[in-house]
């Protein structure tokens, strides 16, 4: 079924292009218009909240997205036909028998791969209702999605020109994931919301906030907000503590998890503003010995004050986020910051430990502290590849980021794994080296196309016994060269490459795929997402007539 | 005196942080705020209204604006000193005796060599008013332009650290320049707007407008309506004789001089869609032996009649346009297209000419038609370079392209050059091919950093005797990859390092540059242009530390 789409492309505007690709699909060549009696009807008993704010979104989107078909004319052509079509009155949702009634927030925030987010949707070509079924809230979230995206606008009708269509929808993995990095560069509450919005369109289901780093502290934490009031760039760049449940809480009605990243021991230079006491090699020179970026700064882990400071930090920000899951980062640790530190020395010798031993220590107990507030702690790669962190339990989630080639060695380790390799992900590379005397290209060059990303495989070197610790993915936006002013711009619509990849599977062909990423890019704009385009728009108006074997 | 900016950055915040660099400069170390009744007095007899206009854009910089320094307390540990200072009651404006009183938008549209930019600006550290005077209200302009970015503001209290300041300025170059393309993808008369907006902030005077190519025709032009109404992507994406007005308008305001390109022969598929008979290869397949891009197609050039079609259309579109100056294009001329088209070789055939002795003809009579309207034509580099066009005055301006190491056989053959290399210059470069079925780079990858740009030499492989030539330079947008979505951030503040380039002259230390370029970034966002952050903001508020030798 997976190909029903490619093989009804010929016919009138109007050619359904969802993204994701649904998992099954068929479709037929009638038209079908709404009719201007349409509505949703919502048959769930006590139906939660944003369940019903979800339905109250998708007439809204059906209503004004107003998405002429992408072909030269438009759909102008059609107009009468579409006129003339049969309508369609309504679209009934409801759950499987038995379902339990939970609110897709809470759907959404259940452990990584217990989340239902399978669906099925159908419309008839006849004009009697269509149907939404799924075994949760989350999975009515999604068909909502999909359904929202199925229809064209010409004239004032919406319509589609494929009924009957049938879908029977569900992730090929539980991890769909996007990364910000709100240190480096501040992004505004409307910005993150925005992000959510385009996320939750392509069915990602992951936020993973790195919302901390050493240039700067933007979350107002809870007994610790001495953090952002000394570390924030200035008072209007914090996250108060009613931003963050704002976030949270419109990810999880969208039916995405936030996974707060507090990056510990390095990249924590910005914590001496508020605590020296705390920093090893704070603004030690040149950087470049004591760390990957400026400025140098990292946890004292050596230091049992320091170790229960940085427990009762996470414990705190743990409290703010709802999520199962905690990153506690564990990225780019410099040795040579401790060992050029007289206190972590002191420390290490008063303990009779090594760096590594210490280490240990320090992850155990950060680590702990997140686990009795019920978190799952997720590190980046070097945790298990680089450091022998005895105490790291397998239900780690390990992000792979310094290559694609490293996740089988993580699988080897028998850790569950992210992928968000740099060689593939990251949304940053490609703009050259963002130091200032340095004009060479950046470590991370050339650019990662969105045709590059779509070409991921997660299974590579993964044995078929490992298949199980491959969570899923994520592209990533690290902003030493972004900020809100190309966030949708680099971000969309490229990071839906990987939205796909892992919602539908891999494989797919990206030269059939381009006509889905211009329609979700067109719709993307339609709905305020500033999507670029990614090729003239003759070219988004007549598939395949801009390959070079055209 | 040019580095004299650098010799005082060490003092308290709101360094001046002029770019480009004026040609002489000194500044001191007194605070000067502006007066709470401070103003601009004009002491032009019979000021043109441009001018008393680009008065009043100052004022409301000056009080809107609001930058704070680019120090990491932003200044505000300055702002009891600033509120002690002395106050700046007034700028005092004024042309040389004798000099003619002419509008801006005249001075700005003169031919490009004979405009009067230089200014000079004296800021006296007592209190005492501000002098700025010029030969020409287009030299005004230039010192408003300066006097509006000198100044910070804390508290509310606007303030120069840096007084007293005196500015002798004019450009190194004539030809500065900007290009965007908006026939790939269309952009609103608003985003053209920002960006002459921002052009102006940084003392660009040439906005080259690639207005229409074979994707599409979104310019209305009186007697050839047929092109745009039948040519353009749709109705919405159409410049009207009236948006035209208002953009050449809101340009010779700002000191830009429009020139607008209609590209010939080649790039001219979309005239099909209006008229079949003067187009050869119209969409013939595959577009790779035919085009350098889809859709193939260009004007049937050994045609009497498409000649004079052609040569009464760009007359029209000439009468829109107030410029002296009008791009014919004349690249990427594919001679296949011709081979194959009967009707181009029947006529060569009827006359006995070659296809290069038929170009001439059409290059003669297509340019006569110009001069015959009062303008001088522009051509792409391969008109000189590739083909023996020996009707082409020496007073054609020549833009140099597709290296930067052809300019010098352009110089050699004795013709007016504008640096447009696409491996300095080009904004588009470094996101990867975008056809639709080629994963590969793209043919002008890496990403031109701002780093790049700034270093390119203006004179390198040029005589002495042929500087004369050298015209200046520009940065430019095919938009392929890019619409209104990422226009300011790909081109801001990126291609504000030619503007230094061609006004302060090259050689330029791009290290110590960054700072400034920075607070450019932070001002041009204060006035809705949305230039990206290209270091993260800890780096922007302290020189030098984000260097690898720092």
């Amino acid at each position: 079924m997976r190909f029903a789409f490619l093989l009804t492309l010929a016919h009138i505007g109007g050619a359904l292009a969802l993204w994701p690709l649904p998992r099954s699909l068929s479709t037929g060549n009638s038209t079908l218009k709404l009719s201007s009696s349409f509505s949703i009807h919502l048959k769930v008993q006590n139906a939660p909240s944003d369940l019903t704010n979800a339905v109250s979104r998708t007439t809204s989107f059906l209503k004004n997205d107003q998405l002429a078909p992408l072909t030269p004319d438009r759909g102008s052509s059609d107009a009468g036909d579409i006129k003339r079509a049969k309508s369609l009155s309504a679209l009934e949702v409801s759950l499987t028998p038995g379902a339990a009634v939970r609110s897709i927030t809470e759907e959404a925030r259940l452990p990584v791969g217990s989340r239902s987010e399978e669906y099925q949707l159908h419309i008839p070509e006849d004009g009697s209702a269509a149907t939404l079924t799924a075994n949760s809230t989350l999975g009515l979230l999604r068909g909502l999605t999909t359904f929202s995206q199925a229809f064209y606008a010409v004239s004032g009708q919406v319509f589609t020109a494929e009924a009957p269509i049938s879908i029977v929808d569900s992730p090929a993995y539980p991890w769909r994931g996007f990364m910000l990095d709100t240190a480096r560069n501040f992004f505004p509450v409307s910005d993150i919301k925005r992000t959510l919005d385009a996320m939750s369109m392509v069915k990602l289901n992951q936020f993973h906030w790195h919302a901390v780093d050493s240039q700067s502290f933007p979350i107002e934490v809870p007994g610790f907000t001495d953090l952002a009031s000394k570390g924030a760039y200035d008072a209007s760049s914090v996250y108060s503590t009613s931003d963050v449940r704002d976030i949270v809480d419109y990810a999880g009605a969208r039916g995405i998890d936030v996974m707060v990243e507090i990056d510990t021991p390095g990249h924590t230079a910005v914590i001496a503003t508020a605590h020296p006491e705390h920093i090893a090699c704070y603004k030690a020179s040149p950087w470049t010995t004591f760390a990957a970026e400026p400025p140098a700064g990292q946890l004292r882990l050596a230091s049992a004050s320091t170790t229960n400071y940085t427990a009762s930090l996470l414990s705190a920000v743990a409290r703010m986020f709802p999520s199962s899951l905690f990153s506690t980062g564990g990225d780019e640790v410099n040795d040579e910051c401790y060992a050029q530190d007289p206190e972590t020395q002191a420390d290490l010798n008063a303990t009779g430990r090594t760096l590594e031993q210490a280490l240990d220590v320090f992850t155990n107990a950060t680590h702990k502290a997140l686990v009795a507030e019920g978190k799952t702690p997720a590190v980046w790669e070097e945790m298990v590849l680089d450091h022998n962190v005895t105490s790291l339990s397998n239900e780690t989630v390990v992000i792979v980021w310094i290559s694609s080639a490293n996740a089988a060695a993580v699988a080897a380790k028998n850790f569950r794994i992210v992928h968000g390799p740099s060689d593939y992900f990251y949304l940053d590379c490609g703009a050259g080296e963002w130091l200032g005397d340095d004009v060479a290209n950046s470590w991370c060059d050339p650019f990662k196309t969105w045709q590059k990303a779509y070409t991921f495989d997660p299974l590579a070197n993964i044995t078929e016994a490992q298949t199980h610790l491959v969570l899923g993915g994520q592209q990533l936006l690290w902003t030493e060269q972004s900020g809100p002013q190309n966030l949708d711009s680099i971000a969309w619509p490229r990071a839906a490459a990987s939205a796909e990849v892992f919602w539908s599977g891999p494989g797919g062909d990206g030269v059939t795929a381009l006509p889905r990423l211009h329609d979700l890019g067109f719709r993307m704009r339609q709905r305020g997402i500033n999507a670029i385009f990614i090729q003239p728009t003759w070219c988004a108006l007549r598939p395949g007539e801009c390959n070079i074997n055209s």
